[in-house]
């Protein structure tokens, strides 16, 4: 890990850790409204996406298509398949940099609108969330990354 | 422009054509709440990130770059300096991919929430519209691009 490095509290708050990718600290949000994983860029003092070099925006985009194939997993793994991804580098609150990769599903309690920012977040139940974070890192062990212990 | 691909009539509606890059048409979203630049990846059936192969990928978080330097020419010709990017892939109600950059003010209406599906949008003035345009138009010049006319 990259010294000096740490991510930020409020994101760790949120979720538990899931990989360390090449660029990124993979984590699931501990959300049970939808199928969640945050990527968290280790460079310490990046904010917006322009902060990172051009090769490690090309690894992020790899990144986010493997949390994508996670977010899939999860959902599948919970018995609620995801129908489509949402992206988003948001920021405002915890200013480091970090990029959500939801899975919605049109049924679920926000379509179509997007699902930051909507208080009420969820925990999941302890079995749940094993079988969650199970499927994330299963996901991310497949994409040739070294899922956390 | 690639044959049988066209932009999604919502979002033509929601805004107008600033530049045609390399991968996207970037347009700017006639929401004078926010400087909010649109881009459209001109690949036919795209829906989600993972649907762009790796070389369009670096494409697009050069565009993105591109689009944010807009995105504060916007904010910064119309008197309200951009602070943060908020930037998201989400396509629930328009599903051809498409991300959106959004200018953010810490004095904004919906700080710090996420600026989309919130409904309220306020079409900008002819001369703001104008005013707003040139700026982006220009810094898409700058970005090496070619703006349409």
């Amino acid at each position: 890990m990259m010294s000096g490095f740490a991510v930020d509290r409020r994101i760790l708050d949120a979720g538990e850790a899931v990989a360390s990718l090449k660029l990124c600290e993979a984590r699931l949000q501990d959300d049970a409204r939808w199928p969640w994983i945050v990527l968290v860029p280790r460079k310490q003092g990046a904010r917006e996406l322009e902060h990172l070099a051009p090769s490690d925006r090309l690894l992020l985009l790899d990144e986010l298509a493997a949390a994508g194939a996670a977010v899939r997993a999860v959902g599948a793994a919970l018995g609620r398949p995801v129908e489509k991804l949402n992206v988003a580098a948001i920021g405002n609150v915890a200013p480091q940099l970090h990029v959500h990769v939801t899975g919605r599903r049109r049924d679920d309690e926000a379509w179509p609108d997007p699902p930051w920012g909507r208080p009420g977040a969820r925990r999941y139940e302890p079995d749940a969330l094993a079988v969650a974070l199970e499927a994330a890192r299963g996901a991310l062990a497949g994409a040739g990354v070294k899922p956390q212990a």
